[in-house]
Formats: structure tokens, C-alpha cells, sequence
């Protein structure tokens, strides 16, 4: 039985911790919801930031919400060259030593010496679909995206978790390169 | 024998007419030489356009020369949703029915109605080097490119001329989503 996952395409975007939300939008500040995501409980926020770089600037970079124990930007590597930093690629979460940049609110900017990261490719799975295709967490799988611009991705990690929704996500170079629309199947090779 | 060939990559550029060139720098102009290309007698001008999308505008986009039959700008896919044009996948040379654009120059400017293009991903081989490996002009060939951000390449193209020197060209979506440097080395699968 072939093993298809649904393609997310993540775009630049941010996730703040419940302190930086108060730098840069105020005291008391919550951020609101625009749309929800793919995984239970996430969503994209009204609200969004400038990231600073040496060598540019993105004006609306979406924050995706709930506030997290840590400050994460996850950007593309077109796009770490245009602002000029250099992002090393991580799981999310894995942030020791990644790069800095300058984040600006309405209301106030920080500047963060870490957690901007061009996101490790992985797929998101509900215990219940791991355990049905003989997946472990962590696992590095090698998935086929079909087309005119076909590529297998290697290195794609598994995450499983009770609290996730069967998805790949890939960002924007990844999608590109491959020719991929958001919601086309992806199959799991081995 | 593994057959492994270097990879190059190729930023957004653009291919003028020498009419064009005319009417963008002036009657009579001729491109001058920056730094000569992999590809025997090709070079990267010193002379560059600005290019206008409904969306957004490249300020200096570099020119390859010299002149050819037709003009052909080559952006990646992540550069066409940048400046709102939709150019289709294509060769080199096919061309009809692709996207259109603006291009400016300090001595006027050119809207053309089709040239815009993703180039497909190739290998340049030499008539030799296709012989050796037993690969022909047209076929769709499978590569690898290792790393963190592992890839293999569907679909690439290979072009075989006794003026061609060996090497992969991919634009910057695909070298960015595979983490590949210039002049890597990829391999031929099948």
C-alpha cells in the first residue's frame, strides 16, 4: 500500500515567546487568530513583524501562534541570502547556536543572537498512521514528489506524536524546486 | 564507474537579441565581457537590465552574452511569484507561449510578449563524455546530490553538443532546497 502524505508548503514566518509578543506589540497584548493550521491547536495570527537583516528586511513576516518557550524564525535559503544571515538547517526547537536578526513591532524590536533556522524537511504523523506504516520518530525517510519537476527528498524526518496531523511540511525552495502546490500528495519511499 | 558531474547554479539572467540590445543601451552597443561561462564562448556581461512584473521589479539582472536569436529571461519560480508572472517550466530555446515582462535599459525600454522561462534542469555533456556513459541527446536522467538536504533530480535534461563542456545546470530553488554550493558534484543515477 503506498504511503501519501499531504505537501505543506511553509512560507517565512515567526513563533514569539509570550515576552517578545509584550516587547514588540505592548503590555498585556494577545495575539489573535487569523486561520488555523494544519496541527491541532496551531494557527496563523493577524499580527506580523519585520525581520532585519545586514543586507535587507522582510516587512510582514506572519507569526504563527501559540506563544512558544523560544523565539524561531524559520526562513528559506533564498531568503537567508537576501537578508543576509546564515541560518543552519535544524528541527524545530533546535536552536542552540543558529543564527540572530532584529525583530520590529508596533510596539518595540528585539534583537534575538539565536533561533533563526531554515527548517529540516519532516513530516508530521499521528501515532496511529506511524504505527500503521512501521514508522518510528526521528526516522530519516526518503519521500517522491512526482511531476515535471520531480525530486525524491532524502533526509525527511519523522514526527510523531498523539497530537499531530499527517502532513509534510517543506518550504518554499523545497516546494519550488519541485514544482509543488500545497495539498498535492507526496509518496513515502522508504 | 560513478558518473559524476559538477554542478552549476544559475541566478536569474537574462538572454538579449542584438535588436534588443539596441534598443536598451543604444544603437550600435555592443555587451562587453565580465567573466566567461562554463560553456565555451558564453559570458556573463558587464551590462545588466532592470525587469518589470506586474508584481515587483529586479533591478540588475545580470545579461549573458553574446546575443541570440531571441530574447530569453530565466528566473526561478520563487522570483516569478516575486514580481507576479508565471512562466512555465521549459528548454532553452522553447519558448513559445511563455511568460512576458519589461525589461529596461538606460537607453529605453522592451515588453516582450513570451521569453520568460524556469529552465529546466540539465546537463551540458560533451558529445565524449555522452558516449562514454552511454547517455544521448534529450534523455531524462536521474541525480543525485547528497548532503544534509540529499535530493535526487527528476527529469533533468541531458543536452549533448560537441561544443558543450560537462556540467549540471540548476537555478537557485534547486541548488537552495538540495543546500548545493557551485561546483559540487552531483551523480548520474540512471
Amino acid at each position: 500500500m503506498a504511503k501519501t502524505v499531504p505537501v505543506g508548503v511553509s512560507a517565512r514566518h515567526i513563533h514569539l515567546t509570550a515576552e517578545h509578543v509584550a516587547i514588540l506589540f505592548g503590555a498585556g497584548y494577545e495575539l489573535t487568530e487569523m486561520k488555523p493550521l494544519s496541527q491541532p491547536g496551531q494557527y496563523a495570527a493577524n499580527e506580523t513583524v519585520a525581520v532585519i537583516g545586514p543586507k535587507g528586511t522582510f516587512q510582514k513576516v506572519r507569526i504563527l501562534g501559540p506563544v512558544r518557550p523560544a523565539t524561531q524564525l524559520e526562513i528559506s535559503r533564498t531568503d537567508a541570502f537576501s537578508i543576509g544571515v546564515k541560518p543552519p538547517v535544524r528541527e524545530s526547537g533546535d536552536i542552540k547556536g543558529s543564527a540572530g536578526v532584529t525583530i520590529q513591532g508596533p510596539a518595540g524590536e528585539v534583537t534575538i543572537e539565536e533561533g533563526v533556522i531554515v527548517a529540516a524537511r519532516h513530516i508530521h504523523f499521528h501515532t496511529s498512521d506511524a504505527e500503521n506504516w512501521g514508522i518510528v520518530d526521528k526516522q530519516k525517510l526518503r519521500v517522491r514528489v512526482g511531476g515535471e519537476r520531480g525530486v525524491i527528498f532524502e533526509n525527511v524526518v519523522a514526527r510523531v506524536s498523539p497530537n499531530f496531523a499527517l502532513d509534510m511540511h517543506i518550504d518554499t525552495d523545497e516546494a519550488n524546486a519541485a514544482g509543488v502546490e500545497n495539498g498535492q500528495q507526496a509518496e513515502i519511499i522508504d
